[in-house]
């Protein structure tokens, strides 16, 4: 098998094998086949597309280039989730508690915050004494006991993914529907829960512009998944980024406490709802209405932030941050930043308002800087609100006065303004 | 500019600038630009396609992405020509004379043997004492004296050819009309003659399958020169290859030398005359008519023969091989091949030929290799030929008596036959 013949035939429209799929995730993951090789297949791919069984085959190739969580050790079916949220997504701090609280299995492991986009296990690491590395027996026993743990990811799961993404981010091949499928789908797979919920955001700050294309995503994993032999379900959200008001990892763990406590309810609350319903569907076989209602009764009747606090203390987090989060450190500096004119804001590019925190310290540009956990965004005002002039937008949260203009100057250029009052867009579709 | 925003124009269907080609061209020629990012941008200009004008930018950019030829030094206009042809193809030793024996003027620099195809230079150095290198001084100077010399190329023309095509060979994006024709004419605008006759191949054999996409190569090609300032005209022949019988160095110029002095008609003689003919119709201003007229009377009356022996004779060949080709060194082994079935030649693949006659010595696997100049191949049927069993197909002619058995084996596996005299195609259209 050459893979010169391979791109041939994508190139004039070919379906190929699973073996011809399979040589080329082998050869691209070590190496064997050359960048310029694949860059060429992967623009072929782009413009010729793949088939359902094609997507399929290059996802279970891609999830088996590395290693795979067996989770066999956890009785039951355990349940995952994916959000393409990013910028201030904290909604796994809230739904695996929901969940788990409900009696579902959720094995959860998650990545660190590069660049503008956060991550799990560094807003778990603001609340004190937090372990976000467990010995896979203290993982598979907490799960077993307590319905939920919560760790960083290790191991080398779908190293050919990596290596796509890379290549693909330089060769104007991202936004392609077969591959952004089976770029996600291969890390869930391997990571092996048997159920898996997937949050497809739309929007015009998302991959997918339009409702049409993330319905043919959503449907694309989703077949994936199944010809896999996991149960999936998608939840098609509106990017309105961030959901909540938070942006910052103690400042997200402070709001998701909130969110579970029953104190704030509005974008967050509601998506965060019908993520875990649906996941709570899957691994119960109950109906999504009734996972809806006993997802908003797990936080009312405060079970769910009760299993929270029985996850934290598992991991020998301090849950005296939980019951009073005021005892969270706090940042040294705080600024408000006001509006210099009035209108509706029609625009909040989650983007910059990323990079915004990665300036003040919530965030870091290369892999293993240090992160402050204090540092952060609290967001006073929203897409579709109407402001006036002098109006607080925003707070900053630093420990380092120096970074306050910088950050302060991006965020504002995050901001647009309109005269008309936005569209309000459907949260869930 | 970004490398990435001219890969995600062109996926688009984009028209890209001659900002954005030069700026392509350039960073792809000096490295800056990854092969990874050069190779998606072949496959998208694969895919989508070209305008005149885009394959115009990138010939030109091409052309001037290394030296260049001046041909100030001589009087009047140059005039060059371009074959396709590879295997067995010596009408260059033919129709540089006749043009010169008319009163054109011929600065001839052509390339040395690489795997299956062999090279002027190879060939006109297998007559003693012919220097292929000559100084710009004796070259313009023969030119001028005599109407042609011919001389191995030297410098680095057009370098980014070279960097794309070797990327094309190993990404599928050869057989792209605007990269063919950019690739082909890059080289000839930098080898700097006024006009240019291109031999454009048509058949199973060659880039072009179809009568269709030959034209469309030749008419691409014609446009690019004439945007350029050049005289260019195009003829389409058929790829019935080897041209004429010989395939090897000396045994090549034997059969030239035989076409010149009228002793040999066919395929070979015709296609040459029809070359000829248009390179002097370009640079004379007089009807293809006549100059075809000119061409035959140059054989008839001797004028090209005697040419030749000029041209020869100024870059210190020994001529007296030319009077009597008998003199040329011998290899010691010769070997007939014969057919073990009857039937009609439906196909000869040039392509093994090619590879036989390198077994054989007459070619070189990589750079800078030796070669036997007395080995090679004599084809005594072509196809469209009936055979009985038992006829020879061709002879062998080598020094290395070992590699006889392979070479035999090679030439065997590219004659297919039929039981139905294959269709006649013409020869020019």
């Amino acid at each position: 098998m050459r893979i010169y013949d391979i791109i041939a035939k994508k190139r004039d429209s070919g379906e190929l094998t699973r073996e011809e799929i399979s040589f080329f995730v082998k050869g691209c993951t070590s190496g064997e086949i050359p960048d310029y090789q694949t860059s060429a297949l992967l623009m072929a791919i782009y413009l010729n597309g793949m088939t359902d069984r094609e997507t399929s085959d290059l996802t279970s190739e891609m999830a088996k280039s590395g290693d795979t969580a067996d989770m066999s050790a956890i009785e039951g079916l355990t349940v995952d989730k994916h959000s393409t949220g990013g910028v201030g997504d904290k909604t796994t701090l809230i739904v695996v508690p929901i969940v788990a609280a409900l009696g579902g299995k959720v094995a959860k492991m998650s990545g660190r915050g590069l660049g503008h986009t956060g991550g799990t296990v560094d807003k778990l690491e603001s609340i004190p004494g937090f372990r976000t590395e467990l010995s896979p027996k203290e993982f598979f026993d907490n799960v077993n006991a307590l319905g939920a743990a919560m760790i960083g990811q290790s191991g080398n799961l779908a190293p050919a993914d990596k290596k796509l993404y890379a290549l693909r981010d330089v060769t104007a091949t991202v936004s392609c529907i077969p591959l952004i499928a089976s770029s996600i789908m291969s890390k869930k797979l391997a990571s092996g829960s048997d159920c898996i919920v997937l949050d497809v955001k739309v929007g015009s700050g998302a991959f997918m512009k339009s409702l049409d294309d993330a319905k043919q995503l959503a449907r694309q994993m989703v077949n994936i998944g199944n010809a896999c032999g996991r149960k999936v379900s998608a939840v098609l959200t509106n990017m309105d980024i961030p959901l909540g008001f938070a942006v910052g990892n103690s400042l997200e763990v402070i709001e998701a406490v909130k969110v579970l406590k029953g104190e704030q309810k509005g974008d967050l609350y509601d998506v965060c709802i019908e993520l875990a319903a649906n996941m709570f569907a899957l691994t119960s076989g109950k109906s999504l209405d009734e996972c809806r209602e006993l997802a908003k009764g797990s936080v009312e009747n405060g079970s769910a932030f009760r299993k929270l606090k029985e996850i934290v203390n598992a991991q020998s987090g301090d849950v005296k941050v939980l019951d009073d989060t005021d005892l969270f450190a706090k940042a040294k500096y705080s600024f408000n930043i006001t509006a210099d004119e009035s209108g509706y804001i029609s625009r909040l590019d989650s983007e910059k308002i990323g990079i915004s925190s990665v300036v003040l310290g919530a965030g870091r540009e290369t892999k293993g800087e240090k992160i402050d956990h204090s540092a952060g965004i609290i967001l006073n005002k929203k897409t579709g609100d109407l402001v006036n002039k002098g109006d607080v937008l925003a707070t900053l949260y630093t420990n380092n006065q120096d970074k306050l203009c910088n950050a302060e100057k991006i965020f504002l250029s995050a901001v647009e303004f309109s005269d008309e009052k936005p569209n309000k867009e459907p949260l869930i579709y």
